[in-house]
């Protein structure tokens, strides 16, 4: 965010607010237009400043929030509300795509727009516009406004987490926490969501097979790309296409060619060069020698541009050709083609890579491409060719995968796009972010559906384990009954505990756990990090440990079995009582 | 874009990078990791340099791309096929949704990118890094590469467009075309897809009612959201939540409260001034006249904090009270304590909003809403009381208000979030980017589905219009039969043209236009805009222009008649012949 002091140049416009910030004329055409000069700086992560961490996005600001948080934050102050201590839960009511699981991510860039957050002198501006009945000292207040008096608990990013345990509690005047809720929102709900999944593509395509996110065409938006791609390896990606988000994220990139790179060529005239020096500094001719290969082998009706094009691009890449075989015709002309040009390479010292399928039936097209790769490599006697990497490309989700294992495939590699950068099967989670104490009271939000009710008080989450190491049941345990009663409420390992459904008592259960671990720690107090923020590998590292600590039945993906949150019966009191003493009693007339 | 020529202070990685820039060790630890130093500038558009416009956002560079992009740049070059002119055309092949139109957005961001397209000094030593073994005169080439031999056509923001008809139509050298795809289509895609949702929620919305875009929380990531903010508008919203977005773009703002608002008091003790000045300036106390109101009209069972909560908001914008009445009870507390406090602000010369209904059932809550609305205007002799502004907010998507309308309801503002913001009805546009003509030769690219293949050729298209207005098909010709034949290939108003049906030969029809419209518009060339950028006003204003034009059954939520997109007999044949050519023809053995 710009630091300048130089005031803006401000317009005047007609826009017509209403004193609640609402405008009229909304089709008037007299709005105003801006655009944001945009910088990319790149800078090592190691060489930023450690005190003044910022968003990594240029659109975190304290300004992408929706504007009742502004209108609520005059009102908190008019009537003196604002400094009074509050504690907020952001949380999810439901996992994602039907699962009963959901990886939690986001939390640097929550962490990076907390650190930051102020509002410029041309943010101020903008309010002042909004709410022009607003009183100066009010705006005086906000440009003095940082996060020095906030503290963030947070889980682990890369944790898997379960519905109703806060990801996030934010602690601090009520003014900062309620104008901190929809970025916060929008930073973890969709971080969380394409990180969940991309550990559920990656249970589809298994451990040993190759995973790779290639959706930056087809994702929401640049921001959407980027996000998509750092999350998606988080999760469970290999590597993605995205040139950018390697150079951002350090993520491992792969590529192949487009099928423009192959219909660019109309035939051999078009190839002025096709030298090539083999590993000893030799020049030979490759399409020729390739054009040998496919009249012995009788691959003369095969599309001589694309035999062509793979030659022009093995010139270039001579131990990386991956060639995309379906321009013309896979099986016969594609294929082959890539057979002539890699028997070439071989001839020259060189290794081709293997091919990428884009169209058609995966599990036909791998299998036949497969044993073709076989047959040549048994006929002239070389070992990798029946290795030669499978890549498949063609609109892959999670159900396609789940049922090309279970038809069978010679796929290596799954390159997926749109469905994973979209989330296709479910394009939002449904974070949400509700104030459940002020001023040491408990608060609740009612609902008809009590699946939608808050859980009150300043809470924190202890996973049990049992014998076998997995998890068994998330307990939230009131801090303030922890006050009270000391230890007596926090769990510990060997002594029975009795866990509670939330809303239905006679859901319960007694456990012993064997492990115990605290899930919320402080990652921000007083105006600084508490730790140093996670290398994404680090983080993507921890994602896989704890996904392959969850027990089967929780991660399957069709019925999973509902993994237990529960709350200790002090808590469940609280709520109960809480939940009694706000409810109007209806009178029957 | 950071115009620094200060050399970016480089790290020695080990990513070991293989030739064709995939990575070994995709999983090791040592990878990097960089941050952007945000700026966010705020610039009016009519400040900006009319030479030197770039993209909106940071992340816009030409790094946002595919690897394969360019590693196929340096074969190109390596090939010396870097400088042929090439065509190439930017289209989808289905328009979303299940619907039978698309409306085409993203158009500004495509010119401020194609405008600023250059490598920095930064960004061509990222790519030094990922192919290492690229030749040093590619590099040089490609630091000097800019978009000043680059024309680019296109339909204009805001229309409506259909299955095939190229969006875009980009001609240059090939190894430019090429760079550009990914960008592009990332630009684009999205774009439409929301612009598209919204305009079909606005058609089930209906002209009468409010549309509001409320999705920033749960959008794909921030820049997700300013894009969904941004496009919602531009096809059919009123307005957003969303702060930064009118900051940015003019878009007409509004917002009420949320539930932390309301639960954030639990007494009238908490609520330590409850004075308001009339609009005479005298002062009164609205908790104790709202509580007078409670008392005379027996709403005494109603929550009492969320009655403080009313006031408090009431006290800061009294004439902008849009009451969030769904924290406790809508109907046995929230609408009555909202009438209590609309009565004591009307007693002091203002006027309350309405209501907000966030949960429930919105008929039937609206209804009863309306009903007592009614009633106690009646009662207290107050007009305007029947006429409060109900906005309902909860998980509203286009099925629902169908269904709403059809059942009945009295909601005159819809907040849709969710679900206009990601599309969840279908999270992405297919949009697609091909080579349909090389130094003058027309390329295909085949399919085993025939919807899949390419249409060769430079191509323009002419929208023909009936009697009554409406366009009747979209007709493309082939740019080079018109040099051929000049006047003969362009459609002419009172002539009969023949327009086929691109691969179903007995699919044709003969048109009588009674008015014509030339589709495809040079937008920049010579590394200059061609024309100014029209605001985001005028382009809603075009898009809404458009679809009131198009016939009804093609705008039809379920079932619509699909459009007609044809060709001419010329291009038909060009497109037949070329296919023949290229399909390999099998042997049966």
């Amino acid at each position: 965010m710009s630091q300048s002091n130089t005031p803006l140049k401000r317009k005047k416009t007609e826009n017509g607010y209403s004193e609640n910030g609402s405008t009229t004329g909304a089709t008037s055409n007299q709005i105003r237009e801006l655009k944001r000069a945009t910088t990319v700086d790149y800078v090592y992560r190691d060489q930023e400043s450690k005190d003044k961490i910022k968003p990594l996005n240029g659109f975190v600001t304290p300004l992408l929030t929706d504007l009742y948080q502004i209108t609520m934050a005059y009102s908190l102050w008019k009537n003196n509300r604002h400094e009074i201590p509050a504690v907020f839960d952001l949380y999810f009511r439901k996992s994602p795509f039907g699962g009963e699981f959901t990886v939690f991510a986001g939390l640097e860039e929550v962490i990076r727009f907390v650190s930051d957050f102020h509002y410029t002198k041309e943010e101020v501006g903008f309010i002042k516009e909004m709410i022009p009945d607003c009183e100066q000292e009010f705006l005086d207040y906000l440009s003095k406004l940082d996060s020095s008096s906030v503290t963030l608990y947070a889980m682990k990013e890369g944790s898997v987490v379960f519905p109703r345990v806060p990801l996030l509690r934010v602690e601090g005047p009520m003014i900062l926490c309620q104008l901190f809720e929809t970025t916060l929102l929008c930073l973890v709900n969709f971080a969380s969501l394409v990180a969940t999944n991309a550990a559920r593509h990656r249970l589809a395509v298994g451990k040993e097979k190759v995973m790779l996110e290639f959706g930056l065409r087809r994702a929401q938006g640049p921001d959407g790309a980027m996000s998509a791609s750092r999350y998606s390896y988080l999760g469970g990606a290999d590597g993605t296409s995205n040139v950018l988000a390697h150079c951002f994220f350090g993520i491992p990139i792969r590529g192949t060619h487009a099928h423009s790179f192959i219909t660019n060529y109309s035939g051999p005239d078009e190839l002025l060069d096709a030298s090539i020096k083999d590993t000893n500094g030799n020049v030979h001719n490759l399409l020729e020698m390739s054009q040998k290969y496919r009249d012995e082998l009788g691959y003369t009706a095969t599309n001589l541009s694309e035999l062509v094009a793979f030659v022009a691009y093995a010139r270039t890449f001579p131990n990386g050709l991956v060639a995309l075989v379906d321009t013309y015709d896979t099986l016969a002309s594609g294929v082959p083609n890539f057979i002539c040009v890699a028997l070439a390479l071989h001839q020259l010292g060189y290794k081709a890579v293997g091919i990428r399928l884009d169209s058609g039936d995966l599990s036909y097209l791998s299998k036949a491409s497969r044993k073709l790769f076989k047959q040549i490599g048994e006929q002239f006697k070389i070992d990798y060719f029946e290795k030669f990497s499978i890549v498949a490309s063609n609109d892959l989700n999670e159900p396609t995968i789940i049922a090309l294992n279970r038809q069978g495939h010679e796929i290596d590699v799954f390159a997926i796009g749109t469905n994973l950068v979209t989330c296709q099967a479910q394009p939002a989670l449904g974070c949400v972010y509700k104030l459940v104490e002020i001023n040491g009271s408990p608060r609740i939000k009612l609902s008809q559906e009590a699946n939608k009710i808050t859980l009150p008080g300043r809470k924190t989450a202890y996973r049990l384990f049992g014998s076998e190491g997995h998890p068994l049941v998330d307990l939230l345990v009131d801090d303030n009954d922890m006050i009270k009663d000391g230890s007596k409420q926090i769990p510990q390992v060997g002594k029975k505990v009795l866990c509670l459904h939330p809303f239905e008592e006679q859901k319960r259960v007694i456990v012993t756990p064997v492990q115990i671990e605290k899930l919320h720690h402080i990652v921000f107090e007083k105006g600084q990090l508490t730790m140093p923020l996670p290398a994404l590998n680090d983080i993507r590292e921890y994602c896989f440990q704890q996904i392959s600590k969850v027990r089967e039945d929780h991660l399957r993906n069709s019925n999973p079995t509902p993994y237990k949150v529960s709350v200790t019966k002090e808590l469940f009191d609280t709520l109960h009582n809480l939940w009694l003493d706000s409810v109007p009693i209806k009178e029957m007339k």
